[in-house]
């Protein structure tokens, strides 16, 4: 049986030593050959995936499952097989959200199969050292499964904590200078949040089955090595939680402060207009075309007279906002 | 026993060759027989309703439940078969909200009777396909039930991705163009899409129970492929609550935006008021008939004297807006 | 024994009629006596009660419930038989509320024991039938329990419905004449929604218990028509939720139109203020008593000048306006 | 053994009567002795203690709870007896707010002993009927306890019931006159309401251990008893959460109605603003020094032109007021 | 094997007296040696950390975990021990948030090890009495590990204090002097509970397995102190959410007082407006220069007049305000 090199990538374990292989002999397959395989399908189309069908005789929902692009985390045991999906995350900053990639896992007693679209940077980076370190494949394939999944849970957590910085940069703005447009930046904020949790969610509990040994293909061993997963996912999915409701509040902290700027800017106004008015209908009184009643003093004394009961108003108008704690 | 076609149509495959069939025949039911047989009755009467009591024997509350028009989503092992009732969906454009109509579905060892009101495209469909292809009713009562619940779980999709459509629009217009409907276009849109929570949360849980393996009649086989239509339920029912979350936000944005553009208005007022209040006091000041004091320069310079204090006070105004930030 | 028949009335069905009875024979309680016993007590007193201890030597704590008005609906399984509390429904318009009014059973193997306080218009329905129709009582206790249960259950749907028409209306009134008392009306139907709620949670919950066999009383056969019942109740009680959500967004709607109101008032106020003030400042400036700035033009030119110029500021004002879409 | 009579009560139930002893002979405690012994200790101080540790030898760790003053309500079976803490209630009108006191059970086959800080009014009282009444002690250990735990929840009823009628004041309040200060009653009524919740929510869990027969010690007869003090605990638990949602309705209510006040104050501003300053410039017009159109007819005329045209700008400025349905 | 005083202290307890040992006897480690050894490591290294590989041979994994800085709180039982997290409290007011240490105890048969930054007041406290107080060391691994839990513990409570403190006075200033700044300093506070929460819920997770008697190392006896212990934790997390209750209650309470004082300034606003505009447009009135109508009396008389006109007009306007109750 011959394979593309670019897609499908064979990792042979025997003897102690570890070597890729260009094709895949089905005795390796035998539980008794004491071998251990790892065969990395990248983006396989339709004739390379019948490995799949053919070699492994895998069941043909999960290889249905396993060539299209999006499906549901799950774990589901099969005769003889365990098989699972992950999402690994990635944030698309263009786009301003994350994007998942499913990453399918065969596990079998000699051999694990791995499918993708490519781009997934756990496997690629493992791919890597899997030559170089025996000791990676000879593990054994639960152990290589483990190795995986960590990696892909790993790259998590940056992602939670830029969502992070961002809440905190929001934060401060929202008190240091708010605009229109934070409703916005918060608004997408609480979405991304919301969309990592969606993301989370069904992997945190893929893995905590696989921690709880429901599948008897995982060793008590490995079940504590994945319960150490599971803890990280569980942290992931509270500080998503947390974050939540530090939006919820980043928002209402931002309309109160709209409601506040409201007030100081109405505040202003009926400041203005309470002490304008009086001395403004001061000046219509005296500008009437009616004799005025004269004020004490010369002709000179009429029009300072005047501005003296004006400035009184004002001054009892400044005295009045300040018992009420206007000003 | 004879049937009207219109309303009863059977398949009877025998021998790898399915057919259809004008009646009945009571030998076919029996588990030796090795027929397979798919009786769909669209929308009947009671009259020919009796084929259900009469022939199939089935329990009379279970005939009850599937000619009544309206039955909660509910799965129930009787004696000899089982009994499902599902939802179909449309979404009725003209009154603008989703529209269910129940799908029956009776599966028992060698036959499935599906009862519905004749505007299930999901059946409709396989009617047309089951003539030609015989392996359709071939694979045997409960795959052909599960062919049906596929199709009809793939229907919703669609209607989920134009709710979805729907909810990005509204988004772009909260920020683009804010107008008071806009309100009630989001009051309906979120009708819209807790109905459709409404409506896809008990097909789930029935759906889950055929993937549970709760009914001995479904072999781990077809659990495995309902499982996968309960995977599909499950994103559809996840996206809801985020449609949800959506909305609210939606409308938060709404309403934070009234209020900055209230706050906009009231500024302009405020800015307005505070410049020319004074500006008017100082004229009034000059129109007022009492002697008034002389400014510095001729006659002609009096007014432009005038209207450089009324400037300098425009001036300040301006300075102290800036630095409130206001302008 | 002897009592009063306007509290307690007797059915008694044997050799397959059923008879109504003036006085009970304690041989009829005989589960071989083959003989189906209804005893209904509407409103009784103390010493009417005094049967339910004596005759049917039924448990003091249950006795002293039935006996009690207002008790909490469950379903316990005592010595020989079921004891059943439910309630029924009926809205008081004159207080606009919902009331119940407990109704009990007495479930045994020959006979149902009803206490109510005389007002269950399904009891009182059926014991019109009940004489006519000798297989009511006929069918046997448990059979005729599910009966009043049932329709007592079909009571609730019309209460349901007419809390949607008003929620229907409110809506329509929200968006087209809001008025401040429609605030009232919304807490107004509010609670009643959640009044309803609460009523119908129990009752579903002891209603699931019937259906799940919970208590060897029931037969298979009967708990699935309990199921039905629980279905109806599960439907209604899943209504209600989908009505607060409602009310919540018609007060939100409500709110976010008074905000829209005031921001058109505000708006009206402040392209009035702009569009006067720098007018009267105008007219202010040519009223001040000092040598005024000659414009181009005759004396009889001055007036309209100042009119061109002020019809400038206007035009200057309106264009501002629309470009900011006020108007 | 000696105890002051003040802290430490004992009633003996031997032979039919029941006596108060001075002191507590420890055959009694022994389950074959045919006697039933209630030794209640009020407010003991350390010394007075010992009677638990030394005649009882109750375990060291049900001691100290007992003599600590605040403990979170809990059942526990020991070895030879059962330790029940419960929370009687009383509300401090003083503070405004639910007080709890702990009251200690520890119920063995011959005895009942109860612990509590001496101001139980279930207890206080029963102390004095059960001299009196023989049958209150000789009922066993078991019904003394819960004819105890029912005096206790009978106490919670008029707290709810007092709550429920501050609400309902609070509710005509804030639509007949809503003050500021409503804002400050409505929040503390919102804690009471919700500190009501969380007293009763441990008691109900623990009465619904009595209830569900988890003690071997509480026979089939008394857990129904049990089962009727925990359905009158949910009932108010119940209560409390529809008190909840009423005055966040409230809450609403208030906010809604100080919205349409600002609304209804804005319009005043607004009309008399819009009326006056078209007349103001309409004289500030006729007010400038500069010579002026003269308006048909004589000098006298031109007074009343321009008031003939103010009324009719009045006059516009109402219609157009009307047709927004301001006034 | 030697180890550096400063970062393990090793507690021997044999022949009833506990001393501290310089090294470690393996011997010790034997169930029958009748030896009770504490082992404790504050901020090991990793040379320090081989004691737990060499000398314990506990599990690679558990190892890990008690040397990584920041873990989830579990309790995990291993070959032969019970591994166990959990988390120390302190708030650090500098940063004004709660800062948590993890303490790591693997629980053997005759051992007790703890793993901890150097930091735990609970341990360094618990060193300084273990070697006068022979029984502290004496009582077993589990009764040592459960008195430095106890001792944790009882470092939260002082923390709720505070933080309840602070909400006590939030609630006070926000009806006395509600600042714009009020806002962060509840959104701080609601951050520091609902941190709070996040820290406790874990903890009590862990505690109630200890208190349930998952793990067979923890006694009938133990079980009971533990369960103590966790109604504590339950108590502080109770709580925890009755003071989010509160925040949300005052976050409310500024809202509605911002809008109540965004009401009264409208209300002063509109008044001043309503009074003064009529009064300016009579004196714009008779400010036209047009013939005025005269007004009865002489000359002098006019002015006083007009300020009778004026004054009615002021008299009107209040008994209006008077009547709508806005002053």
């Amino acid at each position: 049986m011959c394979v593309t090199r670019v897609v499908i990538t064979i990792f042979v374990h025997r003897n102690g030593k570890t070597e890729t292989a260009t094709s895949l002999d089905r005795l390796w397959l035998n539980p008794a050959s004491g071998v251990v395989v790892w065969v990395d399908l990248a983006a396989p189309s339709i004739p390379e995936s019948l490995v799949l069908k053919d070699t492994f005789a895998f069941h043909p929902l999960s290889v249905e499952d396993a060539m299209s692009p999006t499906q549901f985390p799950k774990a589901e045991a099969y005769d003889g097989y365990l098989y699972v999906i992950l999402h690994g995350i990635h944030f698309r900053a263009a786009e301003h959200r994350f994007a998942t990639h499913d990453v399918d896992f065969f596990i079998g007693p000699t051999y694990l199969v791995t499918v993708h679209d490519g781009d997934s940077r756990s496997i690629v980076d493992l791919r890597e050292h899997a030559a170089r370190n025996s000791k990676i494949v000879g593990d054994g394939p639960v152990a290589l499964f483990h190795h995986i999944v960590d990696a892909m849970v790993d790259h998590y957590r940056p992602e939670a904590e830029s969502l992070e910085d961002g809440i905190d940069e929001l934060e401060d703005r929202v008190f240091d200078k708010p605009t229109p447009e934070l409703v916005r930046q918060i608004l997408t904020q609480k979405r991304d949040v919301s969309s990592l949790r969606r993301i989370i969610t069904p992997q945190r509990d893929v893995v905590a089955r696989l921690a709880r040994r429901d599948f008897v293909d995982i060793s008590t061993e490995m079940s504590f090595r994945f319960r150490d997963v599971y803890d990280h996912l569980v942290r992931i999915a509270d500080d998503a939680i947390m974050f939540q409701d530090r939006i919820t509040g980043i928002l209402d902290a931002y309309l109160s402060n709209v409601n506040n700027r409201l007030n100081e800017v109405m505040k202003v106004l009926t400041i203005v207009s309470t002490i304008f008015l009086p001395l403004m209908l001061l000046t219509g009184l005296y500008g009437m075309n009616v004799p005025l009643p004269r004020l004490p003093g010369g002709d000179g004394a009429q029009f300072w007279w005047l501005m003296a009961i004006g400035g009184a108003i004002v001054l009892g108008m400044l005295v009045a906002f300040r018992r009420k704690k206007w000003i």
